[in-house]
């Protein structure tokens, strides 16, 4: 039996399977501080044991999609690493609020015009494996069928993480100065930032097509968002006094570096100090993109900017085992580009 | 200069009017919790002075959406009532986690094929309405422009609130025992659920259509979603001992009243306890929907249900107002319905 609510285009008992297929994976990222089983109506997470320690606990948090990189992802069929590409952009971001972020939770929401249960399973299994790496719970999400308001056969991800702190620890630090230096992390690609412009430029394009240094294009182009997480971690243990963090997402390092810097102070940044990746090559190439587009749409091969003190660089990158020294601080208002 | 990013659907000009539209609203919602202006890839709230009296802080989130309701709000261009919609079905679905749920903060996400900043400064203005009503800071949120994955003109809402309660007292209460009184509390429409079938239904109806007892259909299926935390702050202050509250929500009463409950217990409702709204008459005779269906997909004029002790329950009548006796906790697996 059909019921009129099914007919109407939204199946309750697709989305109950869905909702069981995901239910394994998440409860893999559960640790002791969730309180599962009670507390249906929203997921429950104790702070006992993490406020030892935190002079002034603070919770950080930050909602966050992977725009219209789903529409790749649709069209290869392929929607694990899309789960990825939305933990790490999360994670990412709260890492910049302070020294020593400890990830919480991630609550999840994925609407699509028609739920396929594989695909939500397939989505949520990124998610909780990427969760799990971060010690973060996945302690929560909805899932929405949405006939009329997404097209038929694309979806919407959309992503809420919660960590914890002490407010006395936060970015930027008080003892960031002109003449700290900036490291570059290595992205793994566009990650997700750009990709209206990417699918725009390469719209005839098989996704399919292999280019030299790149690979199929389709492969280059779903590489997953790299979370830094444990670069910092490593930073951290090794002693580094990390003064600031930039997470280069939309708007790229033009509008990011600033948002890690306090008023007065500017980056000056050395765009030859790094290798533009094949990718991005391609991309200003294919697209006859100008420099200065470029270095505010994409991040240019640099997912993560870690600001230190110049004497602790070259320990730093020795730590990192790679990145770059991309630049540094210096007063003003605008970011500089030499060389 | 129109830039290539504009060209391929994303004014990234336009997402920054709406942010700055947005600013005032939402800064409105901050009280001395929130950190602003420091950490600004996550927002900072401060959980100074909340951890009191608390023997085991925990935290409740959720994530959640309000479905097809946003293609009513778009095709009549109204768009602060959503924002409303969104923020308290949230608030109510983390109220039903615990007694004295406290809301700390809420953050938001806002997708379209296009940005119109006047749309995106309305939704966010309801939202901030709401989040202040509840002393819930409106901490963060995000916007996205998505050409290709939503339909033109159509748009999604997403929302995520945390809040803070003690793990000892949790709901269900473990004095829930069968006797216990089921109080329902007044929707005030479909509140957020149902909406596909309803524009289903209603495909070829004008919504300035006027019904009897309902007034233009438009109006009536906008109606906000209400919260009902006012009305747990009044019983709490009365000292009626709430054993355990279901947020009736997709699913309706059918698969939302045994959420509240612990295993082994279910509810009898008597239909004919409450007035059924015009409303859903109108739902009812229109689309020719059984009653079977009726219940688990429409709150039927019930949006939240508080269990309460049998002795309390006259007490309780008092203190709300409104509402009504509409079932009792039994013994047993199975959602009954009597009379």
């Amino acid at each position: 039996m059909t019921s009129l609510y099914e007919q109407a285009g939204v199946s309750i008992d697709a989305g109950q399977k869905a909702v069981n297929l995901m239910k394994e994976a998440v409860t893999a990222t559960h640790g002791p501080n969730v309180l599962a089983g009670i507390g249906a109506f929203g997921g429950l997470f104790s702070l006992e044991g993490l406020l030892d320690g935190l002079a002034r606990p603070t919770l950080v948090a930050s909602t966050d999609g992977v725009g219209t990189k789903v529409k790749l992802a649709a069209a290869l069929g392929r929607y694990r690493g899309i789960g990825h590409d939305i933990v790490n952009h999360c994670l990412n971001d709260i890492a910049c609020a302070g020294e020593g972020v400890r990830p919480l939770f991630f609550l999840d929401y994925i609407a699509s015009s028609q739920l396929a249960p594989e695909m939500v399973a397939e989505v949520v299994s990124g998610i909780a494996v990427a969760c799990r790496a971060a010690g973060c719970a996945l302690l929560g999400g909805e899932t929405a069928e949405m006939p009329g308001v997404y097209r038929p056969a694309e979806f919407d991800l959309v992503g809420t993480v919660v960590g914890l702190l002490d407010a006395g620890r936060v970015f930027p630090r008080p003892t960031l100065a002109t003449g700290d230096v900036l490291l570059g992390l290595p992205s793994a690609g566009a990650h997700t930032n750009g990709y209206s412009l990417i699918r725009k430029i390469f719209e005839t394009t098989p996704l399919d097509a292999e280019f030299a240094g790149i690979g199929p294009l389709g492969d280059a182009l779903l590489t997953p968002h790299r979370g830094y997480l444990p670069e910092l971690a490593r930073l951290r243990e090794a002693g580094i006094a990390v003064q600031g963090l930039a997470h280069i997402t939309g708007g790229g390092l033009v509008e990011n570096l600033p948002r890690a810097l306090p008023a007065g102070l500017t980056a000056r940044l050395e765009p030859g100090s790094w290798p533009l990746p094949p990718l991005f090559r391609l991309i200003q190439q294919q697209g006859g993109v100008p420099d200065s587009e470029m270095r505010r749409v994409f991040n240019l091969g640099v997912g993560m900017v870690v600001i230190i003190k110049p004497e602790q660089a070259a320990a730093a990158l020795e730590t990192l085992a790679e990145g770059w020294r991309i630049g540094e601080v210096v007063e003003g208002d605008v970011l500089l580009w030499s060389g």
